[in-house]
């Protein structure tokens, strides 16, 4: 089957928008053109702003082999819809390039319908991408839309504002070390395994937190390389510090503190907001019915810090 | 090294808009927020439409090992500039995902000064993307502008409308003959060796001819598969055939009609225009010393043929 053939049988149905979870509030962007010509063309209505982000997963670098192709394609979309989250964009398109070295079309078959099953939570249009031969890789670029000027961007954080995080860190990092080694330690504790697997394969990228934000966060990030490389990022690029009450942030069961804020793969949020917005912040997250911690605050001497002056090392996952 | 430092110190050269050479009827669109942050932000002007394509090339696959790391950065911001040549698009902006085995710094910065190369002739920002580690393999996402409803899709090509081909097609395979085989026989052919080198690993994105040929072209495509597979593309998505004269299609001195004809990766246009048009073609392709050559007309009976009602079999390169 050459590539036309594949990317007709098993792609289209990613091109269309068959999600259902679209807030009303937001608009719905078919695209003009989608795949089947030389580009696809699209329309950024009148006061938005295009966000456009991009990954790429490699076999053996960003998923183990045990990994399933549901889970591959799921997590290859849901890595890339949790950088639209950071910024509080809507979704709207994507691309995908697929080099593909012998999979058969049952894992292309699986692959389609773990990605398909994102776009249930987050409607988006594949409107894009080619397959190639070559060593298993997956390389997605996402477009979504914003109001202009509503971006939650990593600069914008100042001394006195809130530091947050959604969810729970480092259940992904326990995954890993379940998925890896069937004779882990943590095989024979009571966790709630199937729900760590998950963390680790198909993550939620957090878009409505994302949305609701807008107007209310003044930095947001999601945790990939870690909590601390990742919020790290956030203070380097507003050019502040903060101080973290270390025993505030959320972790997984079972895991070892430093290492959940360490470890990445989680796709939470990191966010910054000011101090009166504190209520608007446990009112958002309740009606998202997701779980969001406040863990400390921003100051103005650089650096992170504990809650007893302690120097944090920002160590996260190194891609290279 | 690890990413971080690799992006600032290599790829930022690439997010600046060096070009010089835009086009003042063309608006210039920097993005509001660059590499750097989850997502880059642009605005698409009112009134126009977004044009997104992408392309990987990957090693071994798409180019040869002969080919120096000032080529592959080179061809692959060149061949998806060429998808928005062959909409007719304005280049604004382009993601990069670099997959990287084991290659120096010395290789990062050919590569990227063979991608700023391309920039000085079609002006485009390095937005996005990521660096990862595994087989060589290079994934870019190009970005553009169109004013609305003026692009140059596949499907509007109409019986009576000619059929167009810039430069001359066949040069590329010729060079890659070269390329793959130092004792090939063509070595030994009075032939102009490094252009047909350089049209193989340097093709010329023909970015001013689409936008030129926007309002009077009624189909368009780049050709990339050959000249008969990617006229055949058209042919399928306007529901209408094609006559050939095989003798007005320029072909590379000392290579075979067919093989010129079937064999891809030259990235010219191949377009077609009422017949009241030819005069305006004529003189575009004058102004911008270009050759264009009219190669046949559309039918209405579907299918590719030649001077002798001959079927033609739109054979080309299978990348699958």
């Amino acid at each position: 089957m050459n590539e036309f053939a594949l990317i007709e049988t098993h792609f289209k149905r990613l091109s269309d928008r068959t999600g259902a979870l679209l807030s009303a509030r937001e608009p719905e962007l078919p695209a003009d053109l989608g795949i089947g010509d030389d580009c696809a063309l699209m329309r950024v209505p009148d006061g938005m702003q295009l966000a456009v982000s991009s990954d790429t997963l490699v076999a053996g670098v960003h998923f183990p082999g045990q990994a399933t192709p549901f889970d591959i394609g799921y997590k290859a979309l849901a890595v890339n819809l949790s950088d639209l989250a950071a910024m509080g964009a809507t979704p709207a398109w994507f691309s995908l390039c697929v080099t593909l070295q012998d999979q058969s079309e049952d894992w292309i078959t699986a692959f389609c319908e773990g990605m398909a099953a994102v776009t249930q939570g987050s409607p988006i249009q594949l409107v894009g991408g080619d397959t190639t031969r070559g060593p298993l890789s997956i390389c997605v670029q996402v477009m979504g839309v914003v109001p202009a000027g509503q971006a939650l961007t990593r600069s914008g954080a100042r001394p006195g504002d809130e530091v947050y995080v959604s969810g729970c860190v480092g259940e992904a990092a326990l995954g890993l070390a379940l998925a890896l080694d069937p004779q882990a330690a943590q095989w024979q504790q009571a966790l709630d395994h199937p729900h760590l697997l998950a963390r680790l394969h198909r993550p939620t990228p957090r878009v409505a937190l994302g949305q609701a934000l807008r107007g209310i966060a003044s930095a947001c990030i999601d945790v990939s390389d870690g909590l601390l490389a990742d919020l790290n990022h956030v203070l380097r690029a507003s050019q502040v510090g903060a101080e973290l009450e270390l025993d505030l942030i959320p972790v997984a069961a079972g895991q070892d503190r430093m290492i959940s804020i360490t470890a990445g793969d989680d796709y939470e949020l990191c966010f910054t907001a000011p101090a009166h917005a504190r209520s608007q912040v446990i009112a958002l997250a309740q009606s998202l019915s997701l779980p969001v911690s406040m863990i400390g605050c921003i100051s103005k001497a650089q650096g992170l810090r504990d809650q007893d002056n302690q120097a944090l090392t920002p160590a996260g996952y190194q891609h290279f």
